[in-house]
């Protein structure tokens, strides 16, 4: 029995009770026994953990930089790792200085966790970027525990899953057992996609977020900033874009700095961050600002007052697009931007006479998908002069557009997605999924279960095509979410998906991961994060806002 | 045109925009226009809004009581409603300051706002009922506005509705128009049942609900406070019940003066406080703390270590039921108690020999609904003594107990409810409805509008039937909702069935309904409720929490 068993059970006593709609007999619904795994979260590829167990003292326990680490003193992205490991796990100033002057320190106490980062180049000022080294070791034991990474990718990785190694014994007294853990993600691409058009997120809903997602070791965020709705991306070339299409120019707005805070902090915690610019649709929020951008739709023989996709036929278009997109290659620094390309509806293309024109000048017959892949055609070559590589929704590749060797297709429309994914690997190319896992459909009960379910490999394919899949991503659209609701409907329901993405195929046991994800979402809590519960429990540290 | 409208068109540029999975043209979802009743919700049986309008200043404008009302300063109830409406139309106190020192008032401005409690009885200090009179009259005009009301919980529910009229206008001055309201409720129960058990709530959850339930005009908070999975209550008289039922006997509990608290501050809304102690079944946590109370069940001829429903066949039974109700009886003011009696499971009472050898005694052959009856009529006497009327699920009254002429029957299955209503309403009981209004079922999109069209009085029966109708509730089970989710899934979603349960039969415009209560969830976000979204929009002043 390891220690920290012993605490967990505590919880059982009332989880075993399950059942909602009928009386006194336990329901076939999971029930709370502890994990051997405790409460590690998403699972490491390698976990050892012994029945030694070891004591943390918040005045004496430290995080370092080992001896040998390419990482020092002056990699902040280190140092403020650390510290923020160093709370949650010990809790804020005031408790350490009570423990600080209560408590004197023992020998077989586990006095450091030291921190090695083993490649020369510790890529500590750089971005982490689909090819970024995200792999550690983590070996505990007296009296120092020791994380070994190649890159500050793995360190920040590392140090979570040390927090989450870490419990409170039943005197309150932190813990640690001896553990040996090597671990590194199944998949490269791990997302989520939040959508700030449909409703705005001010910028603390999405710092929390990101905060949340390095909880998980999700590594990208996929910014869907812009829609139909709201054009909330402060441009410095076109500011008349937010000035005009933001559901109001200054309070609902991201501004430069706002961006640029966002790109930090997310790669303080090792997270991509990928802008999404959709268009030739979803983009009636772009004509606001943007005149003659927008096709306009005809009624009749008689422009109708209303606009549909971006106009394809038009030069100024291609203009406005690189100068727009040459701003956004140098605001983002990944090397991805996402330029959408879903759900275009031809209706106004076919009512606009001068499209018809086009459209028979180019010989593209009565093919609409030939008007649209001339115009994702030139994008794309605008876009690849900016020295960015792209993704796309399925709809471009579906439509047979010729994409660079490194374009990321991104399979979202349920039903038939295993197809699509191998149709798209047939291709060659690159592919992440995230078809399951459209977390803005909400239904009654543990729905988590489902996309923990997923296995993104199960659609017919060679080991080639299978290697093409580079992951998934997790999506919130925004029509039903703000700043009053995204958070527990986002957690933890990702966490599903996190694992998926993390751990190594066999993970695949519900009860399992029931039990620790209990707990992860108890952890979360406890570091003020609302994620939401999975089913009849408490936590000992309940949620402290409203 | 009303003043008021044109702010309110500001917001419809975005909302007009309503479209998901197909881009650019609008589909058939509400779209956000300005509502000739504004931002009214609940809608008053009267309304008269004029084309004038007057301007308040914060420097100046007081809540005053009418030299003729029956309520003067010493009814704290009202005092503290006035301060508490002045902060929801002028904010905090920094900005008052401000705006004094930098305005004028002007003779066109409305000064004062008269509450007038016309009853010798205002009862100021007294509790809510269900006969309580809330009817009010509301007339804004210059140089002052009058709240009439024969009690203070008219006043209460005029004061909310006058804080709904005030506007901002286009400078951000707060205006009015005038208006004359005439106003009641259509029924007199119109609750929210919370659930304490599945997840503990802490009492500031209970307290933040409580205040948005007064923004709806809520008059009922049926407090589910025990079942199964944990008993909070902290019963002065069976301590250990909550010390082995609750989650934590410390920090998941709900001490005397916890309760005391719920119920002044739910009374200083109007809101009525029905506790639910539902026996015989969903009593599991009962067990831990009352050894001999719940039925042991039989694996065989051996007790199997597992309990099933109250044991009804011993006189201890009885006599703890006594004393606790005895304890309920003085703890809650209320003229009601909730005693549940729904879902009885008999698998366990079948297993039992001592219980089959009563059936036997009793000559209730094979049917358990009798020994059900047996237990639920003593149950009925006991609390009858205590002085207290009671509801119940509609089970007991199914299985054909006898209820006192009083007794409220509750309507929760799905699925026949209508029927259900004829058959309560023809024996003569009074009745409440909750079955269409079980909020802890979700689903994707605006099911708000579902609980909205529910008309509780469409089922088969005569006039005299119907006037035993005396409401409904809406039920937030707990099992999937604790402080990190609970207050955005409830509201706006329980709003809908504020307006079905005040307002009058004809109040059914969908469209209507949503551009009011689009107006009225970003009114309940800005005083700091995190009510969620109906759709794609924006509020001006979004969400401050996390």
């Amino acid at each position: 029995m390891l220690k920290f068993v012993s605490l967990l059970l505590a919880l059982s006593f009332c989880q075993g009770l399950q059942h909602n709609n009928i009386d006194d007999y336990v329901e076939a619904e999971p029930v709370f026994e502890a994990s051997k795994y405790g409460s590690l979260w998403p699972l490491p590829q390698k976990v050892q953990i012994s029945e030694v167990s070891f004591k943390l003292t918040s005045s004496s326990f430290r995080i370092v930089d080992a001896k040998a680490s390419s990482a020092g003193p002056s990699c902040s992205l280190l140092q403020s790792a650390y510290r923020r490991y160093y709370e949650y796990m010990f809790g804020s100033a005031k408790k350490q200085w009570w423990s600080k002057n209560n408590r004197r320190s023992d020998p077989s106490d586990l006095s450091e966790l030291q921190v090695w980062i083993t490649s020369p180049d510790s890529e500590c000022d750089g971005y982490p970027s689909v090819t970024s080294d995200e792999s550690y070791e983590l070996t505990v034991n007296q009296p120092v525990a020791v994380l070994k990474a190649p890159k500050v990718w793995g360190a920040l990785h590392g140090l979570e899953t040390f927090s989450q190694l870490v419990f409170e014994d039943e005197y309150g007294a932190k813990s640690i057992n001896a553990t040996i853990i090597n671990d590194f993600p199944r998949f490269q691409h791990r997302g989520i996609l939040l959508d700030s058009s449909r409703h705005f997120l001010p910028i603390k809903v999405i710092l929390a977020n990101l905060e949340t997602m390095a909880m998980n070791k999700f590594n990208v965020f996929h910014w869907h900033i812009v829609d139909d709705q709201s054009f909330p991306y402060l441009s410095r070339t076109f500011p008349q874009l937010s000035e005009q299409g933001a559901y109001h120019p200054y309070t609902h707005v991201y501004t430069p700095a706002d961006v640029k805070m966002v790109i930090e902090f997310a790669r303080l915690r090792g997270i991509r961050v990928i802008p999404e610019f959709d268009t030739p649709g979803h983009t009636q929020s772009w004509g606001k600002g943007q005149k003659d951008l927008l096709t306009p739709c005809y009624s009749g023989s008689k422009p109708s007052g209303s606009f549909g996709p971006v106009n394809p036929i038009l030069n100024t278009t291609y203009d406005f697009m690189a100068q727009f997109f040459t701003e956004i290659s140098t605001v983002f620094p990944d090397g991805y931007v996402h330029l959408g390309g879903d759900e275009v509806d031809f209706t106004c293309w076919k009512s606009n006479p001068d499209i018809q024109k086009f459209m028979e000048q180019q010989h593209f017959g009565d093919d609409y998908r030939k008007l649209e892949s001339f115009y994702i055609q030139k994008l794309l070559d605008i876009v690849t002069s900016t020295k960015k590589g792209y993704l796309i929704w399925q709809e471009v590749f579906d439509n047979g557009v010729k994409l660079k060797p490194d374009t990321v297709v991104h399979v979202w429309i349920g039903g038939g997605s295993d197809k699509e994914m191998s149709n798209v690997t047939a291709a060659g190319y690159t592919t992440i999924l995230s078809a399951p896992w459209y977390l803005d459909y909400i239904s009654y009960g543990q729905d988590w279960q489902k996309y923990y379910k997923v296995e993104p490999l199960n659609f017919e394919g060679t080991d080639e095509q299978k290697k093409l899949v580079i992951g998934g991503e997790a999506c919130l659209w925004g029509e039903y979410v703000d700043a009053t609701n995204l958070t527990p409907r986002l957690w933890p329901r990702a966490s599903a998906v996190a694992e998926r993405l993390w751990s190594a195929k066999d993970v695949t046991d519900i009860g399992d991961a029931f039990n620790r994800l209990s707990l992860h979402r108890c952890r979360m809590v406890e570091r003020g994060i609302p994620a939401e519960p999975l089913f009849s429990s408490y936590c000992p540290h309940e949620y402290k806002g409203v």
